[in-house]
């Protein structure tokens, strides 16, 4: 059985463009599964497949395989193989195992969290292959958890669940990380259960020593933690009461002072302002602001007012420490987003670092959709 | 003595751009100098300014001062000083400790070799400052040389020489750089004498291994060098035999093996294809193929074409790392390029590091200008 598509489809698998959708698929087999991909004569790719799922193909191989199967679950020891010394060093550590198109594992992502995987699967065909999944893991992890109850499933005609694929999976864990610990919630968590893409980025901020920072958009207080290292006052700003409740008990496990405010951010740094408070470091780590194409521009003012009134906050010498997890707001509309924001404060914005995904979160330029976090380290003169 | 700017040349510098052109400025001394800039009643900067030039306004400070040039020089402490670490660290290293307009030090380039200072100005208020410039680095260097050959300065009506300024001028010093040596012709050199900007991104090198390595655009091997520490087989290929026979002398120095050849690298690149070598890494340094706007879309092409070629000749897992020093050629331009030569090379790039220039080679957000270097470093799948 074999997948084919039109010209436009072929193109797109020929630039190493993961995806075919609906409208570039010729015809198929009637169940999803595994398959190779032509066009016309021409062998293309392996890929996922759902018939009823717009986004219908997703390659995760550009050669043929005997065994389709055989050689998916290789894309995912290989994925675990160029994490393995990152996992020895620090294996009560958090990292990403599979990171769905950029390790060629479309729609399956595993995150480990100090011994224990947490398993997200996204494309149909992974359903079926969930058991092998926890297979390949097992050498890895006391347990595995199926943590499959995102909303994107529901686009693939997949119902939603969590279900143990392996061990006993415990409620909490704690993920050890640079000088700090956390705990997180594997069942009831956000997403797999923490943010690991930032992780360098916050373990980043042991480098730094002052009198206050700000951590606006704290959540678990990720970067508070860290910064509670090296500064005198650490103020964590969130509008979840509940997100601020773990920051404190974080807080507790590390030995570590932090002051909690519940607040929405763009009333709270408006206040600030206008209170005349100013910071030696401030750590903004907004939510998607743009969840899709359509909320771009919206998304990018908020962006930059959130980022204009941080740099106003600012004394002379401190550091801006900004993110965006949108992908719709690229990596050149960020940077255009923090210049402007610096123009309209009549602030200079000395560039320290300009940072993204850690290894374990890999960008395939071929497919910009696994290109999503930006992060820039500023120095506001 | 006052400079008067319009609305627009104050938009400018309230937004913090450094430069001013002369169809901004309504009124100003007769000689070049440092003075208040004003819009209106306002003042905006202190500037070096030349009635001469078309660039006739560079900002390098936003407050008043009582005295312009001790706050112009004390720009130049202050750039110092944040460069004092790395010295202390590696005297015998190479550092520039003054980036110009990033540094706030519009015009002034100062490039550390190992105890020796190469400073070129090029704008015309440095001129009767340079005894002040060399007092400045006295603590600092065995010797000073004042490199005023640069086109660039014509623009300002300065006249072009070498001369020392500080001290007895070796003629060529040994500059160190992570595990290897090289060579500074501080008086013929091109440009200060070496192209520091990529220090970090050479040494980088030393962090692989392998059985073939390519150094395209070598000039005097910064990058082979490093590259022989860890590789079997090292080629250079650079179409200048000077800068060959450099590399070859670098490379004595070292005790390091390097194959050079003398060639176009369009050609070179493409008898390898025909060839069916394969590398297991490939440096691309070519010079500024966009020196003006007007020659971007060539330039983009010849890129590209570079780019693509080296992509073929990678082994499965190699890594490309490719440079382009043209302010014009922006880095979204640069990785849409690397894009493309990916697509068309039916070769998926996974991005290992993207990079730029280093801590002493400043970038303002607000003045783009200071961007120039973009650095990515690839993985061919």
């Amino acid at each position: 059985m074999r997948i084919f598509v039109n010209e436009r489809g072929a193109e797109r698998l020929l630039s190493r463009h993961l995806w075919v959708f609906a409208r570039d698929v010729v015809s198929g087999p009637e169940a999803p599964g595994l398959y190779p991909v032509y066009w016309g004569k021409r062998f293309l790719a392996l890929a996922l497949y759902n018939p009823q799922s717009d986004l219908r193909v997703r390659a995760y191989r550009f050669r043929p395989a005997e065994d389709p199967e055989k050689a998916l679950l290789e894309n995912l020891e290989r994925a675990i193989a160029r994490r393995l010394r990152a996992l020895e060093a620090e294996p009560e550590g958090g990292f990403r195992l599979a990171h769905a198109e950029g390790d060629f594992l479309p729609g399956l992502v595993v995150d480990y969290y100090a011994g224990h995987a947490v398993v997200q699967a996204t494309a149909y065909a992974w359903e079926a292959l969930l058991p092998q999944v926890a297979e390949v893991l097992r050498p890895l992890v006391k347990s595995a958890l199926a943590k499959n109850n995102a909303r994107a499933r529901e686009l693939e005609g997949l119902p939603l669940y969590v279900r143990p694929l392996l061990g006993q999976v415990p409620e909490r864990v704690v993920v050890k990380e640079g000088r700090v610990r956390y705990l997180v919630d594997l069942v009831a968590g956000q997403k797999t259960g923490a943010f690991l893409d930032q992780r360098e980025n916050r373990t980043l901020m042991e480098g730094f020593r002052g009198e206050r920072a700000l951590d606006v958009f704290s959540y678990a207080g990720g970067f508070a933690l860290h910064l509670a290292l090296g500064f005198k006052e650490v103020v964590a700003v969130d509008s979840s009461k509940e997100a601020l409740a773990r920051a404190e008990e974080n807080a507790r496990l590390n030995g570590l002072a932090l002051k909690t405010v519940e607040a929405n951010a763009f009333d709270y740094l408006r206040a600030l302002e206008r209170a005349g408070e100013r910071f030696d470091l401030i750590v903004l780590d907004p939510p998607a602001f743009a969840k899709g194409k359509k909320d771009l521009e919206r998304a990018y003012r908020a962006y930059k007012e959130v980022n204009l009134r941080a740099i106003k906050l600012l004394k002379e010498g401190g550091i801006l420490a900004t993110a965006s997890c949108s992908h719709h707001l690229t990596e050149p509309l960020f940077y255009q987003m923090l210049t402007e924001a610096a123009q309209d404060a009549h602030r200079v914005l000395k560039v320290v670092e300009k940072r993204g995904q850690p290894f374990d979160h890999p960008v395939l330029l071929n497919h910009p959709e696994t290109h999503y976090l930006k992060f820039a380290l500023l120095e506001v003169l």
